[in-house]
């Protein structure tokens, strides 16, 4: 069972889930604990046959929760262009109870919620590239609407949705899929977020998401993809080289919300930039993270949804883990200059 | 020019650092902009005639700023054991201004503060078992000096040392080394566990860090080596396997004020540590981060310096950028005693 405890110096929850460490990995063919090295990617991916996320390989997963498949088709049987399963090596697993940490030295709390993995494609599709429109499609709505399941459930804080490519992104199997995470409290990075555009609401009476996009979209130099209601832009404060957001252009709190015809818009828009960066840093790892308001909140006129992609050039070292402080070394305006090139 | 930047959602500082993106990386052999896998250790290292840091080639260095030598013995020239030089590619350099940042959507300062490389050796070692106490005794004491010697120019806020040992803790040579970045803003890692730890003495009328050593040096489960002055354990809330802090027993808030005896015993305890990670998990990466209260406090009642040593075993993914929280799969109590049992 995970467990979550929490750091009383900083007042910091850690998860720590022991059954993770027997996954299978890829990417990394020794034991993760005994010999970290190499990581390169070994000289070939596992053939479709082994892949458990290939279609005629249902029975290799979990039961399927969700799926996109044509009317007709048996549940956890071939047909499928979208599926969503549990992750069978759960961060976080069962059913809400509040969370229960004392205030002393060892606190700690049961690791509850939900971990499910959502494969993007039937067939053995690795890249952004290799896949359409379509995918990118399925994919979103399937994320809105677990998303929403989980929402209407009524005890769980928040949602994240995220994507891991490639090893250096910490991706353990190569065939496209992604991943949400149904959590008890309020993630940390999510209460930073809120806070701080709070604060910059009281102060300017604006959203600074929308300010952001006002100012990218006329005529900004960080301008990477774009579609009506939607809008990629490499952040003037980037942590990473490459990283770029994707909002939509009109004020918006929560993504579960949104319409399917800007959820349309945002599967082309994050393929078009995925591309991209695929293409500018070639077998590049990356993260997509979708950043949501919490499910406990209404509309929000401070906080606005957006997805961050963050591509893993480099590693994280003594100084960022010792600061808090990221490094980034590519200008965001170059960045973006140098995305916007990519013939896609 | 390196600059700070900050995100005006979180208030978030990071650092652009262009100039780093030339730096040599024995680990990577193709450039990282363009291919960055694969990222398995080289198989061979670069010869130590090649290597900058050995002794003999101190002319590929620029000039030292302090040094443990023999009386006799020339700077830069041979005959040294520990050495410091300036960083050739900067994360911050120059002199003091005041940070500019106004309070507008693009915001930045020059990323004014010093940064310099720690040579820990003059012969071409590469881990803990290779180095002996005495290089563990002068690398503590450099640095406790170099502090001071920041802290006495009187306008800066804080100095961070640290070590990065191994490509996926960021290392970029492998000889022994470790960095000293002084920086003109308090870093957020400090801030939370300043902010944290006040108000843990005021809610219970102690320092946290004394606590945790109470409770570890009698009978805990989480120590894994000890002397009279200094003891080292895995925190209960670790977020890496086989993470360790290295405190001292007797309350002390600054690194740069602690005795010479407790710094042989901190050599010592570090030295032993390592060796033990090192065996634990061969080729092992990992930093090695010094905390340390600023240069503007006095004594703080509630703030314990101490060191964090964090192996990089595994990627941080989606999971952990989208919410903060850290996963760690093995207990910390089955940790130490893991690297108890190795025998140094």
């Amino acid at each position: 069972m995970p467990e979550l405890r929490k750091d009383p110096v900083c007042n910091r929850w850690v998860l720590l889930a022991p059954q993770r460490a027997t996954r299978p990995n890829e990417f990394a063919p020794q034991s993760q604990d005994r010999a970290p090295h190499p990581r390169g990617i070994p000289a070939a991916y596992p053939l479709p046959e082994d892949c458990p996320f290939c279609e005629g390989n249902e029975s290799q997963t979990p039961a399927e929760i969700d799926a996109i498949r044509p009317a007709g088709t048996a549940a956890n049987g071939p047909g499928w262009s979208t599926r969503v399963v549990p992750n069978r090596f759960p961060a976080l697993e069962g059913t809400f109870t509040p969370l229960t940490a004392e205030n002393v030295l060892y606190q700690q709390s049961p690791g509850i919620g939900a971990h499910e993995v959502m494969i993007e494609s039937s067939a053995h599709l690795t890249t952004a590239r290799e896949m359409d429109d379509h995918h990118f499609r399925n994919l979103v709505t399937v994320c809105q609407r677990r998303l929403l399941h989980f929402k209407h459930e009524g005890h769980w804080t928040s949602a994240l949705w995220f994507k891991n490519v490639g090893p250096d992104a910490g991706a353990s199997l190569a065939h496209a899929h992604s991943q949400l995470i149904v959590l008890p409290l309020l993630p940390p990075v999510l209460r930073d977020e809120l806070a701080g555009s709070l604060s910059y609401h009281h102060r300017h009476g604006r959203c600074v998401f929308c300010d952001f996009i006002e100012q990218e979209q006329s005529g900004g130099p960080h301008q990477v993809a774009a579609a009506p209601a939607v809008l990629a832009f490499c952040p003037y404060a980037s942590r990473f080289n490459y990283e770029t957001w994707i909002v939509p252009r009109r004020h918006e709190s929560h993504f579960e919300d949104t319409s399917p015809e800007t959820l349309i818009q945002l599967a082309g828009v994050l393929r078009s930039v995925l591309v991209r960066i695929e293409s500018r840093i070639g077998r590049a790892s990356y993260n997509v993270i979708l950043h949501s308001s919490p499910f406990d909140t209404h509309k929000l006129n401070h906080y606005h949804w957006h997805m961050e992609i963050l591509p893993r050039i480099s590693r994280s070292a003594g100084f960022e883990w010792g600061t808090g402080l990221a490094i980034s070394t590519l200008p965001p305006h170059q960045a973006a200059n140098l995305l916007r090139e990519i013939q896609i």
